[in-house]
């Protein structure tokens, strides 16, 4: 059979909701069909019928998407890309000033803590990117809360102790780690590097740390499996479908690929509302695409709102138990928020909770892990249950005095997700790697300076926490400031 | 009879205090034994005697004031417009950059939270109007904390609850509404909207909920009601006049309206200083109106000040009984301040108290309706009085978030004011509406991330108040700092 | 006798330390025996030796100075100033500034608070004055915690009190006065009105407020004795002379003019180093004079310290019973800082205390009057001191809020200093009234929106105090944040 | 013997790794077989490598370091320095602005506090040298807490007490002192000024304070000792030295040059990271020196890392009894941070220790001396230890308040350490001389203004600490706030 290759007039027929074909990747699609169903609503793939969408498409969708999710009926074949000629982009000022940027950009070495990684990556990412990994829900108060929590948190360090040699190595669920982080799991990791969380994959490799891969990844499930190194360990982030099967074929499908603990995200029955990630699209866009008032609630809510829509707000305590019947993996759930909640967790006997707040982009004004985290401990070790379970926080760790504290607290390990983001946005491997780095070396100085020579001399005497409930760190309420006049004394008449 | 028509030239006669009179909506009135009634002061009048005044009363008086407070008499007969010529007024630079600015206003959909509407309103307002709407009492302390005291409660979220169905429907004072909140009564409307407070009925008509009725209001108290659709629910707040029979036939006539509660204002017996209010007054006029002290000072105080000279500040608890006997309306307290007061309110049998300090517009470092409440129902519940009557709250509501709140703390529900006049002032009805819209679905949002599908669910255990009497969060005294010079270090000498 | 007058060149030639006259309001000294003696240093009096030194003079020296402390022998007669030659003096551009801000200053009725009249005086005033005026001691932080700490005082307002008639007269050490405060002892009125302490007198007569007079006025004790209508009241503030004799002269000559009470201050043995006042007088003599190390530290420390060396720092608790031999008016201890030292006081047997840190200008880090008020009252009370003597505070005040927080605590009155000295700089007369007819205004409003219609139903249930020793109100270190370079993210590689 | 001197072209040879020669003070040394043991790593000396180094090396070496550490076979002899030319530098532009700012800064009687030099030093210092002085660990919280905490104590003072004669002099560890400070030992004294560490010495004699001298020291000890006057006390800093012999040999030595007291110290095992240093310190080498991962962590971290590599980790508890055999001077444990450790320095039986933080230049969010102090005298007092050993604190002292405060928490005397570098940096030893001038001014009025005639009569009575543990004083997160974007308002379409 002759297959001839498809020409960018003949695609270009199909600009409308009525027939409406798209390029990805050299090859046409017709999505008509589908437009309906599209989680990100059909506008956004109508502002591309009969083009070229893959620069569009690539960051917010799994390469095997097309594949898993679109009849093959409808794959209309390669196209003759020689045909497609490259739309002139109107000059986009701020696209010019981040392309100076990126030539301007700090060396790698003049990054001496996360926090630089934050500041170059701002400069240099897009900034629907820079929108959707640094937006939080509503006023934001939680997501710098999580960090600003730790600064109320003082320490009690001990003087005189042997600490010529540090060992920070600990376990997680049993497996052996260098340094008590894992590498968290966060969503959409293209739209910071073209390779996605395989790069976070090497970068755990090295430093022989914990990825645990997101459901919402950008790289197929088993592209990020496949970076894996003989002895990695990968751990799964689960949205719970509301369609079990799924769940059922993606927590199996781990397991058999050697992940090694299941991680059910528990705070995210629905996605919060990320202002800034909205405001931005909106900007995006030039145009109100969402003019008519009920449909277009839903449709500017970002990209993290459309690509959830399958997540199961009806899962609670009593579906638990039926995870256990289909893995033996170990399971976590991840977001847990009060001490209530750890305690039904131990009697729902699941191995591991992470207190969280999933990053500041849920429940505003929900509190930090760590807070969490200094109320829960004692109330566990009251009842006799601080051993039954592994307990982790995640959200605003940017120092390994951080991680120091959480370890005192009680806590046998910390997630870490935007920092590495930014890492990878800015300066790819490299980037990881070294912020990896920087955190092995400033562990190692604070647990000297701690005077605690390995993980298990951590202990809550060498923390301070009677201000962390006090919340005497204000946070910035910018959209009320920014509303309000302050009082100004009488004016002088002006001169002429 | 002919009626000939009156000209310009005829009523320019009458310029003075000697003789006096206004056009008003294309009719005449002779005004000049009203003057020192007037409660505004009699030169605001002056201003415009022997000229057209309508644009200036518009916003201040129902437009029945006149055929109320004017007898017949000295309705001078219509006014051959034709006549009339517009005076140029001198090009304000504010003006014109308000015109600027109403012109290139974001889009409405461009709008995600109540605030926004503020950030608008206040540039495309009308700066008297803005200045009465947005200011409050003295230091504006109270009318800054109200918001702010919120973000000093943070949640306690359940996880893993059922939140698949989300019912934020409830009732307030026998009413169903859709969502826990209602319009509460905010003065002069026409200030924001031409059309005034009747677009707020539409609003609630809309959305389900509850719509407080002023005393104070722009429109007249029929035409609000005119307004209502069948099924709406509208409550009245009442400032007590010193004259009863006057109150009497007020409520009266409420209730043959069909209003279903009565709000008694108890917090206002003499209205605040609003010094934003009264300087943007002072500028307005260019000159001096006040030069004389003890006039100055009654004059120089803002819109507020003078339409209210009616109220009875001798108003005590004895006299709440006396409402019961004139009305079968539920009859509520607006603006109790502690706790003692609302266990005074339970025993002289109300049906409600409104937690309130009228926006931060009365007593400048009074505590916040939220703080309040937080204080006030452990003592109720102790005293077995938690269920004798609604107890509400008002002030500093701008997200769902902050209504969660108040309902976990034992709120019925909350009023909020200003947020719908700026959506209004800046949108109109489709501006309360959307406002009203993103409100329920940051309520559904939150709700779902705090585990509770129904307003049954919110319980005190959800919050932590702990850090909400420690007024950590600071609120910048501007007028101190504005006085105040900061300590400097010592100056190099500067090059030629 | 021929009395011919002086001429300018005469005077002229006695321009050095060697023999140094100067000229005051026209006629001429020989000072140059003084010079060693003169508080202020030998310097400020050597640079007018041979001129016109009135100008200089006048706000720092009561105007009979010269005759109590000079030896008629050194008067050298009258001068003929048409010989006098005013000296040009270079152009200062803050003068210049100056006489701009004056000839635009707002209108009087513009200013609607106490802060109002600081702003104008602020541009209005010298900034010598200025300085002297309004700084405070090292950083400054007891200075704006003086009123900050009434913002961390709340309300608990009662509603549904009949509060028609408000009365606020009360009486202060048996004087009946028209509101609880005073005006409060401050030194060198003419510094800011070339007239000085009598305009406060005048202003006082007319609000029929207590006057009390500094013993460092600008004017003569007799000058403001007889500027006193003839119902009002005065009272004596004191520093304590090394010399008893001096302070048993002072006191007698008070009290047999008719003063009332007499204020011993207590917290300044030594005047407080006000750095701001200090940094203005070096750079307005535009060269070091004080070169040399230990007489520099002396003579730099600004016109207070200079004035004040009389003050005894030896007094102490065992002189107070002698007060009670050498005069019949009321005795208070103004300055009194702990609750110990007001027991103290009940048992030495003085009529009042002034809770007082003498205006931030002591010792820095003093706590308010106002919180040692709130400390005080429940100790006193429990050993049934509270009605043994009468409690003031002052510091910080500046709204009748302010006012009534104290009197809800206890104290009988407030003394009011900085805040008329500002009326009066910016306005004269006219500003101190409206500044005492302001107070009187938020004093009414505050009262009926409180629910207290006399100055006796004010009591603690009214205010929240728990947040007043927390200290959550920041108070910026403006020297420390100055010399501190916060940290930087990594530097971009700039453009050419 | 002819000793002919080597030319500049001699030497330029030996310009690499294979053959490395380099000039200081006027003799070449041949430092090649050294190359890789130099602690701060040979790319610094390759850079010299057959040049003159004299100026790079001068601060960071004490001048018998050539001498000490490099045999005597690798001194090359004297050098014609007529042949060697002056390397035309690059203009600097920062450094011409610091050479502007060395010529108009203020004159040293403009400097009333002690932060007024450091205001000053910033501006007229190296780049370098201010980072290296300036700089703290991680966030640099510590380093601005340990000054902020003092504003979180509040003073009770006494009134009526006589205070004429005012005796601030005191003993700490036997030596009879003129003021309760001494002057703390920091490194790399030259960096601020050419003499170094013995401008301190003679400061210290003038004012009859304690200095200790520095292991790190610029001058060599023996220099500093032997600028000592007769009655002077000096006490000596210990970093103890892996090799035991070499600390035996500094501690013998400094007894026999009468060295008084020994403060081992015990807060840095390992030296902290203080990034401002190291981001100086990269922007200075114009590229990259440590471009390889491993071994760049190690290199780039400033000059106080690299001096200090001999430290020993492995000292602890055990180590100490040892130094009692090795010497007869005073033993105190400097850089102690809990009280569990106070007591265990009871029970070791050492004489004092020394609160501190190290100047917040090691462990991030460790508390402040005064706030370790408040938290452990009660605890020493109900343990009856607290006249066991002598108690001092270090860290933010920059007021003679701060002293006060300590001295009535129980301390016997406090360490001041970067103020008076920074007063030597900006005015040599006149700047230090009148710094100390001003603490005991500031000192002889406190100690007034509180009621405390001697040092005896501190006590703690005197404070309010309530605050302190709140750490309600908010501290910058300076990195955090710089990476955030804060949440805006609708954007209004812009005018074309």
């Amino acid at each position: 059979m002759v297959n001839s290759l498809l020409t960018s007039d003949e695609i270009a027929k199909h600009n409308s909701a009525a027939s409406c074909w798209v390029i990805i990747h050299g090859k046409a699609y017709d999505v008509t069909d589908f437009l309906p169903e599209h989680p990100g609503g059909s506008k956004i793939i109508l502002k591309y019928a009969g083009k070229d969408a893959t620069e569009e498409f690539d960051p917010i969708h799994p390469p095997d998407t097309l594949d898993k999710y679109l009849d093959r009926s409808k794959h209309m074949g390669e196209v003759d890309m020689s045909t497609v000629t490259v739309e002139a982009k109107a000059v986009d000022p701020l696209e010019s000033e981040r392309q100076e940027n990126i030539k301007n950009k700090p060396a790698l070495e003049q990054c001496y803590n996360l926090l630089d990684f934050e500041a170059v990556a701002k400069r240099v990412m897009k900034k629907t990117a820079w929108a959707y990994y640094s937006s939080g829900a509503d006023d934001e108060i939680t997501l710098r809360e999580n960090h600003s929590a730790f600064h109320r948190i003082w320490f009690r360090p001990k003087v005189l102790v042997d600490v010529e040699k540090i060992d920070m190595s600990t376990t997680m669920l049993g497996a052996k780690v260098s340094i008590p982080f894992y590498v968290t799991a966060t969503a959409l990791g293209k739209l910071g590097h073209h390779e996605g969380e395989v790069v976070l994959t090497r970068a755990a490799a090295k430093h022989n740390v914990v990825q645990m891969i997101p459901t919402l990844a950008s790289c197929a499930f088993d592209e990020i499996v496949d970076a894996r190194e003989d002895t990695q360990v990968q751990w799964l982030q689960l949205y719970v479908n509301k369609n079990r099967a799924i769940t059922k074929g993606i927590v199996e499908h781990a397991e058999r690929r050697g992940c090694k603990a299941l991680f059910i995200t528990v705070d995210a029955p629905q996605l919060g509302r990320r202002e800034k990630d909205m405001r931005v699209k909106f900007d995006d866009n030039g145009t109100s695409v969402q003019s008519t008032s009920g449909e277009a609630l839903d449709r500017s809510q970002g990209a993290a709102r459309a690509i959830s829509s399958f997540i199961d707000p009806s899962l609670s305590w009593k579906d638990i138990p039926w995870f256990r019947t289909i893995t033996k993996m170990k399971i976590v759930l991840k977001g847990v928020q009060r001490v209530e909640d750890v305690i039904k967790a131990c009697e729902v006997g699941v191995d591991g909770v992470v207190l969280s707040n999933h990053g500041g982009r849920q429940l505003d004004t929900a509190p930090s892990g760590i807070e969490i985290l200094a109320a829960t401990m004692p109330v566990l070790k009251e009842k006799g249950l601080d051993k039954k379970l592994e307990i982790f926080i995640d959200g605003g760790i940017r120092r390994a005095s951080d991680i120091v504290k959480a370890l005192c607290l009680g806590a046998k390990g910390v997630g870490i997700g935007r920092p590495f983001l930014y890492a990878m946005s800015a300066y790819g491997l490299p980037g990881v790697d070294r912020a990896m780095q920087l955190l092995k070396d400033e562990m190692e100085m604070n647990m000297r300076l701690i005077g605690a020579p390995a993980i298990a001399d951590l202990n809550d005497t060498m923390v301070d926490t009677r201000a962390v409930a006090l919340h005497s760190t204000p946070i910035e309420d910018a959209l009320s400031l920014g509303a309000y006049d302050p009082l100004i004394a009488p004016a002088f008449r002006s001169k002429l």
